[in-house]
């Protein structure tokens, strides 16, 4: 076998195969409403099966770790020569679209296919990992997969049981996982080199931009806020304004100056209420209780822990003016994972290699890439997502975005097995 | 039989049997969770049963019309007289109180066991009407036996469809009615003398005051529309703050906006957004669809006109402001009721012979007096709600106040019975 590196402008992908093998994966489960492979259901399976075809007929060993995920491997010319790793997800959120974590997954096949075409074997293993219930739809439980890899599982992750009842433990030998042999699933340090994951924006930065590549510079943290606004239900016809407590008056203050943190303040990146529960919830009784879902997101964790001191001292401001009690619970506080100086350099020459022009700029979208971070030097190329929109079935992005990010996945992979 | 008037403050109710029946009847349909005597429900049907005898021992013919109102009828001694009507309700709200409706109803039946008690016959006929779904939780048709009565049905009431999908054509007979005879039920001018109501005030105004008696002066006029905001559903971690078209902060700033309309802008008497749906309610979604109920209240109608063109050139300003959508719907537009100045008199003339203090005040809440209001001059006595509360399970008024409402009810029947 060959030893030396393969010079890194040397192999192009396929792109009609590419786009073929996305669209083709995007026909499996998809309905009206969008997208529904929803990990552990029928369709996330099927979608599953075909990966495991691909990688198959790209010359891969393939196999599934304890946790569900799917890996394929080719080896490389050094034999001790530590694991090269290309990944994303193929699950979906409900009613979503057809790039989220599919094109990942099909241009690290393809970038695996374009070398064995090219009749070259790396110096590195490359592994191809697809990574179980990212989005954690199910189970409520997300980077489920990537979190075992990083040996990051929790002890909520071992209990964890869906909306129907089932258990984590009974559900995940659907996709041939073993939730006694998780440790197994971990890997460690000195087993990979690097995680590179190609994805969609997800945001609207590239598309406005007009610009083809994104080096992405950190994954957004995140922390989530659980508020109980309780205030008195009473009849909306006979109780003057002066006299009420209306959790929903309380509700809408505090509701915009989450916007205004993230906004006018700019304490945060964003902050979002997406969720509300409003009780009784009849048009001629005032609300007695009002139950909001908070988030703030910022790659710098200072920048989330000044926003919940805004958000718990406006809380406080708003329940003493509005005579009702608020409680702001912390739920989840997922930490920014920083992308290393020099791994973001490798997705810029990599995307110079192409000819493509990039910009800088953080994920505020969580991926399977801030779990694998924590046993080995992660990076990560952006796409342009059309409209910023995903999550949703109109999610899209071009063919040639798709072929373009796929070419820097392979550009990136030569100059990291040439290092 | 005697002809001549009765004095007007010579018969007195008693207050201990009053509260026994009041009891009682709060023991038919109690939960943990307060009174479920929901229209057409089982519950319902034996509080109607247990008022049936009552009226029985009170000497009173019963029958049930075509709507499945009670009435309940004593002959007086002018062959000729119109009839003078008492009235209200036993049906409740879900997780209502014992008192909102009942108390009317007990205390109208204890009024005419008073009077035979007495040994006197007054010189009008009296009536006694229990009017079916007054909360008109079932079918979503309120006031639905004394608008029979009036003669106010509508269409929706003949082809109305409960949640459950019965229909009330085939739910009437529940309560003794009949859907196609329902223009039987309906009650000519000259039949009727006048229509007296007591009942609890629902609001905190007596309370508060520490006034035993409330003269209404008029019924609340009632304004309720559907406001639908479409903005822009994305994803809440990549969506830049100054990108977004958030659903929910567009609908924060209207409910806002409702509140002072009422509140600082003295508009309208009173101004409530009670219900909210967020569209898709996820907390890493921002919102794309919000939809919610407002409503507005007050005793001139002029009021509600001026909050509705104050409502659209806000919803516009803010549909403006936020790239969203919004459209107002006006749902249902209640008129207010005027009490004439003589029948206000009369409640006030009959409180004074009792010897209790009363305050003129509106109804912010919709009675059978309101509907029953357009075939014979009508009035109504408030008594004291504890704290305000109603619609609720802490909804209380004393034994006291229910006495005094009581010997008042009796004292205006007795001067109307004289006129």
């Amino acid at each position: 076998m060959s030893t030396q590196s393969i010079p890194s402008d040397s192999i192009a992908i396929n792109a009609s195969r590419l786009n073929d093998h996305l669209a083709a994966l995007g026909q499996i489960g998809i309905t009206e409403a969008g997208m529904q492979r929803v990990a552990f259901s029928a369709p996330d399976v099927a979608g599953r099966d075909y990966v495991v075809g691909l990688m198959a007929a790209a010359g891969m060993a393939v196999r599934v770790d304890a946790a569900g995920n799917i890996i394929g491997r080719v080896e490389g010319g050094e034999a001790s020569a530590p694991a090269i790793v290309l990944g994303s997800h193929t699950d979906t959120v409900p009613a979503g679209g057809q790039y989220d974590g599919a094109l990942g997954v099909i241009a690290a096949i393809e970038v695996v296919q374009a070398v064995a075409d090219a009749g070259q074997t790396l110096r590195h293993p490359v592994e191809v990992m697809v990574f179980t219930n990212e989005e954690g739809t199910s189970f409520h439980r997300w980077l489920l997969g990537s979190r075992a890899v990083a040996g990051l599982w929790e002890s909520e992750d071992f209990a964890a049981v869906a909306d129907d009842g089932a258990t984590l433990t009974a559900r995940l030998p659907d996709v041939g996982g073993n939730i006694s042999r998780i440790a197994e699933a971990r890997r460690r340090p000195d087993e990979l080199a690097c995680y590179l994951e190609l994805h969609i924006e997800q945001g609207p930065l590239l598309h406005r931009g007009g610009f083809p590549i994104g080096v992405v510079t950190g994954i957004t943290g995140r922390s989530m806020y659980h508020v109980d606004i309780v205030g008195e239900a009473n009849h909306a016809g006979t109780t003057p304004m002066a006299m009420r407590r209306d959790a929903m008056s309380s509700a809408a203050r505090l509701a915009l100056a989450v916007r205004r943190i993230a906004g006018e303040m700019e304490v945060v990146r964003v902050g979002t209420v997406g969720s509300m529960e409003v009780h009784p919830n009849a048009g001629n009784v005032i609300p007695g209780r009002v139950q909001m879902g908070v988030e703030f997101r910022d790659e710098r964790m200072e920048s989330l822990a000044a926003a919940e001191v805004e958000l718990r001292r406006t809380a406080e401001e708003i329940a003493h003016a509005e005579n009702v009690a608020i409680a702001v619970t912390a739920q989840r506080n997922t930490p920014s994972v920083p992308i290393a100086g020099n791994m973001q350099q490798l997705i810029a020459d990599a995307a110079q290699l192409a000819g493509l022009e990039h910009i800088n700029l953080p994920s505020g979208a969580g991926h399977d890439a801030q779990a694998i971070a924590a046993i080995t030097p992660a990076a990560m190329v952006f796409v342009p997502s059309v409209g910023g929109i995903s999550h949703a079935p109109a999610e899209y992005t071009t063919p040639a975005d798709c072929a373009n990010g796929a070419q820097v996945l392979l550009n990136a992979l030569l100059l990291a097995d040439g290092r």
